[in-house]
């Protein structure tokens, strides 16, 4: 297996497109057939909609597999649902690598130590030589930058070890963003400084142009991005807050490099839940949720590459 | 069932100490006999670490009940074993409830929108009156405070709902807090802004004299614990570092109120795993390891009752 970067860059060159799905299902917004028949089966239980929620994302990823390169399950609406829901997140992570696709487990999680190790090998590692079986196997999981960077470096040895990669919060896409991270220290703002961090913490790229310590910019910002890639110009960004938080294509694509690469912007409701909205609830009824999936990803794609080619 | 804070400071007072003991099992150092037990019975597999963890904990827990206001189990070292560790968790926190204890879940979650809905649900509400059954039940979850005021608001919500706290990482125990949290933006290091900004979002103190909005603070630094009471003092402390981050008693009670109150002090490998590490090694064999927890949290009420009587 090659290194994360390596394997996330040959991904969107060979899909042909940035677009990472965000797999946040909401058991009130599923299909109602796929409730129906989840709570007929396990009654009104985490059980029922654990098994919603594993039968919905399968049908979403096997409907747009051969397009995206990248999904990214959300996992606080798994750990809502407690020890079921937890299941139905490693069930989708498996499915997600079966059907070809890189995993970022979006988990955000930060701890120090021994606890810190502990996230990694709960997220990175489904086996890492030890007698038992371990947690979650993505590809990459997200991670906060608050408590510094000995709470990251557990990770950066797993990934080394693993061949996994980190995206760390730098720039958040909502308004509360400002609080913390746009606050001025030594005339830039903190998210600047927790860039300085993450480029020095990937050090070399390899063979794609890329390090395995990404960076998560939201979209909403786009100067911001453009700032973010000078400072970083070796690191994949994860970009969310397209469409439902408000970012446009051409929003999205400002953090991207010059070559168009380095960065997936993700959708989660605008894609997943198509189906209830226009311009797709008029075209698909909710029985064809995947094929509404399928139409809002070839959109999406089409916008950011036409925002890509825009820029260039 | 009354407000967070004033069952928190009724079980302090209850149990006359501020004794908070993590519970953050690790296979390896689990004593010899429940390691082969979970082996022999569930194989070499995730369900025989679950499966250890558990017996362990309840043993402790047993060991400890009379004597310990509050406990807090971290989820990583269960979520490193996936859905089998995570039902170990979830059953901790109910036989930890079911002796009497508060329980922290000690998960650093902080997301945004409907994500940190989830996860103050997953965290806080077993019940929320939803058809079907939700995640683990703790009195109080630890939040990671890098989003902002919006990713903080939605646990607040339902802290008032359901009657539940959280702690909000201020100040950290390890070296790399220094990274961000030390970074200084109108003449305060960036912890003394989060710090102004628990205050404000915990508001009113409740009968008890704290509000529902605790603050971490880390046992490493007492100056800077004394600064963050004065600019907290309705706010209830959860401090970790005592013990085996090497901090002494009189550090870990710098940032309690004068009363006496306010803050809990978090000690885990130094009680759970007393039997590996003297004093305790040659007075109790492996077997006799609830028996040395107990002595272990007798000495530290005893040192931490000793530091807050010297300091007055």
């Amino acid at each position: 297996m090659s290194r994360f970067a390596d394997r996330f860059v040959a991904a969107v060159r060979a899909k042909g497109n940035p677009v990472c799905i965000g797999l946040d299902p909401r058991f009130d917004l599923l299909p109602t057939r796929l409730r129906q028949l989840a709570l007929r089966t396990h009654g009104a239980s985490a059980r029922a909609v654990a098994s919603a929620f594993l039968d919905f994302n399968r049908a979403i990823i096997d409907a747009v597999a051969d397009l995206v390169p990248v999904c990214k399950p959300q996992i606080a609406f798994y750990e809502e649902y407690g020890t079921e829901g937890v299941r139905a997140f490693d069930e989708t992570v498996r499915y997600a690598h079966s059907r070809g696709l890189v995993v970022i487990s979006d988990a955000k999680r930060g701890d120090i130590g021994s606890t810190a190790e502990a996230y990694a090998r709960a997220h990175l590692a489904n086996d890492v030589g030890d007698v038992v079986g371990r947690g979650f196997d993505a590809d990459a999981v997200t991670v906060n930058p608050y408590l510094g960077r000995d709470s990251i470096a557990p990770f950066l040895e797993l990934c080394r070890q693993q061949q996994r990669g980190i995206f760390l919060l730098v720039r958040t896409s909502n308004p509360g963003a400002r609080d913390l991270q746009d606050l001025q220290s030594d005339g830039r703002p903190i998210y600047e400084h927790v860039a300085a961090m993450v480029r020095d913490l990937g050090g070399a790229a390899g063979p794609s142009g890329f390090n395995d310590v990404g960076a998560v910019v939201g979209a909403t910002y786009p100067e911001q991005a453009r700032r973010l890639r000078e400072i970083m110009p070796d690191t994949l960004f994860l970009v969310p807050g397209y469409g439902a938080q408000g970012a446009s294509a051409a929003d999205a694509v400002a953090g991207f490099r010059d070559d168009g690469l380095g960065a997936v912007v993700s959708s989660s409701r605008g894609v997943i839940f198509a189906f209830r909205e226009e311009p797709y609830a008029s075209r698909f009824e909710e029985a064809k949720f995947a094929e509404a999936a399928r139409a809002a990803v070839l959109d999406m794609a089409a916008a950011l590459q036409g925002a890509l080619a825009a820029r260039s």
